[in-house]
């Protein structure tokens, strides 16, 4: 505990919290921020000059208000002029996008990728190609403050340095340091796991705007869960937490990539889903999962069983969540959308049988408002935290 | 987000962070205190002296130093002068005690409870009547700054009501206003869930101390869970987060209380131990669980199986639990000390099987440092955090 900070700190902050604000809610008036930041017009005023000078904010004329008097100023993010490149890297595709302040997608390029193992030079390589394709066609006046990269796998908070990752077959590999060399823009590269990311950007910009206890579960060929309690991201000690992935819910059950047998991501992962349908084969990912929900829609009972039953361990291991977490808000991403949207009443059925009333009375069970996009626009915020906790130093650390 | 805080304030924060300094250092000399809290002399000297002035600390020559020059006064928390009451309800007993600044238990009781529905008149009663004893004993210029409760039970945080408790067959009540009107003393009574409080008191003054992810299990009848992440106490949307007993991890297993099947506690609990092991019978409670280990200790085959069995679940729960949070250290407290004692071979081999190894590789088991008083110690330290976080206002606020 320290003394309390220097008026340069408090300005430094205050900055940061402006930008904030207009960079998640949207052109916001010079009265508003007063309100809502609780600083008089005079500070707002300067520190408004100030994201201005440096070309992260301008001012403008409010649309016709109405209302009678001199109308206050908007103050509104340089989307098109500061930007973030954000990567989302899945089993099933690679995504590279360039997005502005204030979370537009300016942007975007997509692949898709081949199941095995994850070959770190070559497809970083494919990435800076994305990369260097949507960097030929900006402006020469745009900035580019960092890069964040969502990552289907455990990741060190500290570095960006992937520990490991079952379903993409890796472990121990520097893929932040690898991405930032291989890009070569004197930005750093954040690398975080892709449901952690997606939990921040559906709180920051999605079905959890204002939610403080949020879980937000991502399925991939896996499924992995972002923890947000009391405003904060779970971590843990090393920054490994939010496995959720590998809460075994069905003691001796099915094989896990991880070695052990009956995790979550077992009994509710894609393979589990389309053996129980008898469609384990050639034709995997989201679209074979979105056919099992099909099928069972046209009342395929086969299909419906596989559901019923995905849905029920679905349920077993949200309901464990939920007791252990007691959210406001749980979040079905990814892959896992599509079995909720399918399965809603079994993974309801096992809450309302498995979950302490004063938990399950103020829950709400959602699909993600930012869809497949989630995880992307997780990343983006990863690669905005930097200029949003100090902006001016920020700009300064990439030569803007 | 606000402006920076006034002059005001951060004498305020400062004195509060000066007395939690020597409330859970012990007695500190104002030269590490300076270190400490990166203050200047004087700022110490100014606090010191308010403090003091108020009451809640003394300074003092420190014992010979055996080094030259003036030595640094020490300051030292006025544990015989200022207390809290601290009660800790379980199934099977009910202490009171009043814990000086600095942790000291200065005096106590202690009594056995029949198990059954908590009759929260009467139990309230008994509690008040050790409180009278204990207070006829005190001297005259004590003051008591807070009281606070361990209670075996889900708890609004902001109002102390107990929402429930299947193990003490209660919903609904509320206890912590009840005590409040029953001991008649002014002091705000602070009630907290066991095992949230335990938590709280073993990473203030137990195995815990300087970690800030880590998990306190406390096994009764049934099992509770405090959980720290990044410093912070899990709470959850309405406080009742941390119900790691009734996580499934047996499906389709043992009835629970709480109406479910193969939750945690069911599995590990007291009754699952003893039914395993062929003793359940009239002899319940810790005493007839130890008597299962010594058994096992022993070379009894059945406690052994009893014990790796109920130590298989317990693992199993851990390693769901060190998966989703990544833990420094786990504490297994009250009744779960004996299991794990006497079980601590497969509640390991689970780990090694089902954690991820990035979250096990810094892991740690351990038992409580305070033994069968982390509870109680828990419930002190809640009433403690008011005077803590603004001294001044919590003395004048109780008259003092």
């Amino acid at each position: 505990m320290r003394a309390g900070p220097s008026q340069e700190e408090i300005r430094r902050h205050n900055l940061g919290a402006l930008l904030r604000h207009v960079h998640l809610g949207g052109p916001t008036s010079r009265a508003e921020l007063t309100t809502r930041m609780g600083l008089n017009r005079s500070t707002i005023m300067a520190l408004t000059a100030d994201l201005t000078a440096a070309g992260l904010v301008r001012e403008e004329l409010p649309r016709e208000t109405g209302r009678a008097g001199r109308p206050s100023l908007v103050v509104r993010p340089e989307s098109a002029r500061v930007y973030v490149l954000a990567y989302d890297i899945g089993v099933d595709r690679l995504v590279a996008a360039r997005v502005g302040l204030g979370g537009v997608i300016l942007d975007r390029r997509e692949t898709t990728r081949r199941r095995g193992v994850f070959a770190m030079e070559n497809e970083v390589e494919r990435l800076a190609a994305f990369t260097g394709q949507m960097l030929g066609k900006t402006r020469s006046d745009t900035v580019c403050v960092g890069a964040g990269v969502a990552f289907s796998g455990g990741v060190r908070h500290s570095d960006g340095f992937v520990r490991f990752s079952p379903n993409l077959g890796v472990f121990d590999i520097p893929l932040g340091e690898e991405l930032e060399r291989r890009l070569g823009l004197g930005v750093p590269v954040v690398v975080g796991n892709d449901a952690n990311v997606g939990a921040l950007a559906e709180q920051a910009r999605g079905v959890g705007v204002g939610s403080r206890d949020l879980i937000y579960l991502h399925g991939d060929v896996g499924v992995g869960g972002g923890i947000i309690t009391a405003g904060q991201l779970l971590g843990g000690h090393g920054g490994y937490g939010g496995e959720v992935g590998h809460m075994v819910v069905n003691a001796g059950g099915r094989p896990c990539g991880c070695g052990s047998h009956g995790c979550l991501e077992a009994e509710v992962g894609e393979r589990a889903l389309l053996e129980a349908a008898g469609r384990f084969g050639p034709q995997i990912g989201r679209d074979a999962v979105r056919a099992v929900v099909d099928a069972a829609d046209r009342g395929d009972s086969i299909a419906q069983e596989a559901l019923a039953r995905v849905g029920d361990w679905l349920g077993l291991g949200v309901a464990n969540l939920v007791n252990i977490f007691n959210p406001e808000i749980v979040i079905f991403g990814g892959m896992l959308r599509e079995i909720y949207l399918g399965a809603a009443a079994q993974v309801r059925s096992r809450i309302t049988t498995d979950v302490l009333y004063a938990s399950r009375e103020t829950l709400r069970l959602r699909t993600p408002m930012l869809g497949d996009d989630t995880t992307l626009v997780g990343a983006a915020e990863l690669a905005f935290a930097r200029v949003l906790a100090d902006p001016l130093d920020a700009l300064a650390r990439v030569g803007a």
